[in-house]
């Protein structure tokens, strides 16, 4: 799913064109931050960071896109042509994937000539402000339920192809155990795992007939659907089947309740299966859980070992949108600010200081210029060299050492940070700007244009 | 972006493998529908049958999907092998894209041996749930403003690229008059609409070098963005400029705003414009807009003539899941229910009858089996048949074409139907279950399993 070079915003390719004709190719430091988080978030998980610099690496137009455009009429044949060689040749500063991260920070830094800088805009936040988002959201469900089986249920109600695919990424990156979506373990080597749909029982004239079935086709690891017709019916039907299925080889892992109350379900169908000599077969649930209902039925006791996580996890349901901004700070050497009503950005090109109390949990960020000294000793700089003239300065990294990564972020968040309470924080997490970064956003800002 | 055929949930493999094993490859009905609309939302607009009907024709696994297949372990060589010559073979009807839709209507049937109905599962309702979803959305933008250029912004927010792609393509269908995604305009001959960014404009040092640079890199459709610093000094500079401009040859077509008060600042800047001799330049806003908004604007006269509207649209953020599903309603010629609590379906292949007023207004549907008749002269059948044996009846209908049947449709709506109001409606829209889709469910009901 490498996407095309025209998966972009019309402006950046007039805009593109405009520098071109006015020979402006000085190089411009551009940052991708959030703004500010939503409501329902206390920190954000920066992912797609992966997906950005294999994007960047291989930018290119193909010939039959420049005829495309060329047939467009909106472009001049001199700047078509320059098309052909166009390459992002650029620095990149970025977070480590699994990075927790709040508002007003960037992720992302990119110095280049304007035009390379400003074209890959479009497609840089819609890479970035996705996987970030599912990448949270993820992550509160692995705060939900820290020792649980979760898997990532949602490619069907993703929105499109590429939202599933990078979904199930991001959301193994933050802790999920796996993903049922086959491409991500191809792609990226995410744990695949499924089960069974309803449709399977009903194909069958009886459901004593597709639980014997299913379970001889793939006998090494079996979980059967008991929600078709009756739950408990069904898992007594499990308990009556299992000495026969076992003797014939059959590993029978785990049922799935996928409806009604799943809490109530779970502890009578824990109770038949433990009278039925099953006390190892676990009970795996699913059907519209989000980190909210998870928390709830744990702390309700629910006999629940593992939860797969569709629609709300890879939508976002709760908050599908984030305020993600790739905004120019500096041109030609000078820091720039934009200072729209309601959107004014802090200038230069700038780091992100993390400091930890004694404990080693999040204490506060600082936001500070790129040439800054560390606010003290001990700070941690979030952002970090990744790309150099346009090629990575290191192969991508194992994703199961970034997802290592996400683990000790998760293990470092204070516990306002842990609570995925809907009511906003009594303080929100410290993000600082540095004395000097706000000298210079008012000295800009006495400037006139 | 055609997706891999690895683009599936893992159970759909493994069910696959299951009926291969098994032998079991009678004909099976499936239907793709939305249980029950979101609460924001008084209808649906089908779209993304294209995009699922390209799905069903070119569906195969490549080489290197079944080496990878292979080489997971889980799956029998023979299975895989049979894999190799895998193909969509079935029957499929639909309704035309840029139908309105409800509740419980499928807007999808397929019929195929049971092993392919069952597989497209994933994939279709991938598409077929975001494009329905992001219609609808556009839909009502349209309605909030018939009369306005509307277009779509919103690829950076959308959840990853495909969906920023389909957003753009399902957004024209339903009367937006394009989009700012350039691919759209490749893949899709969706007219693109572009501007510039704040960046473009801080890049110069002065705003007027920014105006007058950008408008003589592309004098042919010039819109300027005037908010970067002060929008009424911006406008102001705008006229200063224009008979320069125009003497070069320049079309100053429009100005853009994106934050503050739109309204406030829109009326400013008309008297500023006006006043200077640019009656004829139009106002285009921009800013985290939605329906609610753009009604409110244009309640209250601001003198706006275009609005793009981006991460609302394209992540549907008020409503952005779809109770969407995909269900067996009969195998080998016998109909099939699914019963889970709160999930049960309506059995069997089915139509849905659309039934008009007087006046050519939507009335009432019927939901019925297939081999029923109308419920009443002159109600119209939504499902028709595309696709035969695993070939389309028919070469894609042009874009355009369904853009006009959408219009059509949005023309039709009752009153009840066409507003946005958050508050549930007194009465939904009446989709009416036939009297024989009635008793085959009560009577599957009565049978055990």
């Amino acid at each position: 799913m490498n996407a095309s070079a025209l998966l972009t915003d019309l402006y950046e390719l007039t805009m593109l064109q405009a520098y071109h004709d006015e020979g402006l190719h000085e190089r411009a430091v551009f940052e991708l931050f959030v703004r500010a988080l939503p409501p329902q978030r206390r920190f954000l998980m920066a992912a797609g960071l992966e997906q950005a610099l294999d994007y960047l690496e291989n930018l290119r137009f193909t010939p039959a896109e420049l005829d495309w455009l060329r047939s467009t009429g909106r472009f001049r044949p001199a700047f078509i042509d320059a098309l052909r060689d166009f390459r992002f040749t650029g620095d990149v500063h970025a977070m480590r994937e699994g990075t927790v991260f709040f508002g007003d920070e960037p992720v992302l830094r990119i110095e280049a000539p304007i035009g390379e800088a400003q074209f890959v805009e479009s497609r840089l936040i819609n890479l970035v402000n996705f996987s970030s988002m599912i990448a949270a959201k993820a992550a509160r469900c692995v705060l939900a339920a820290p020792d649980k089986l979760l898997v990532d249920f949602g490619l069907r109600r993703a929105h499109a192809g590429e939202a599933g695919l990078l979904a199930a990424r991001a959301s193994y990156l933050a802790g999920f155990a796996g993903t049922a979506t086959v491409l991500a373990g191809q792609r990226y080597g995410v744990p695949v795992f499924g089960t069974m749909a309803h449709s399977y029982i009903e194909a069958h004239e009886l459901e004593t007939d597709a639980f014997t079935r299913f379970s001889l086709s793939q006998p090494a690891n079996v979980t059967l659907l008991i929600d078709t017709y009756d739950t408990e019916a069904a898992a007594a039907r499990v308990v009556a089947l299992a000495p026969a299925l076992q003797a014939r080889g059959v590993n029978l892992v785990s049922v799935r309740l996928d409806s009604g109350d799943l809490g109530d379900h779970a502890r009578k169908v824990r109770a038949i299966l433990n009278g039925g000599g099953l006390g190892e077969v676990r009970i795996f649930a699913s059907g519209n859980l989000d980190e909210h209902r998870i928390a709830a039925l744990l702390a309700a006791g629910a006999p629940i070992d593992g939860f797969g996580i569709g629609t709300q996890l890879t939508t976002s349901a709760d908050a599908p949108t984030l305020d993600s901004a790739y905004k120019l700070q500096a041109y030609a050497g000078r820091a720039r600010r934009k200072r729209s009503e309601g959107k004014a950005t802090w200038p230069g090109a700038k780091q992100v200081w993390r400091c930890l109390d004694a404990e080693g949990r999040l204490a506060h960020d600082v936001v500070a210029l790129a040439d800054e000294p560390p606010p003290h000793a001990g700070a941690l700089p979030l952002l970090q060299p990744v790309m150099r003239g346009g090629k990575r300065l290191a192969p991508p990294e194992p994703l199961a050492d970034l997802r290592a990564h996400a683990a000790a972020e998760l293990a470092r968040l204070p516990d306002a940070l842990r609570t995925f309470d809907p009511a906003p924080p009594a303080e929100p997490y410290p993000v600082r700007i540095s004395v000097r970064l706000r000298a210079l956003a008012h000295e800009l800002d006495a400037q006139a244009h």
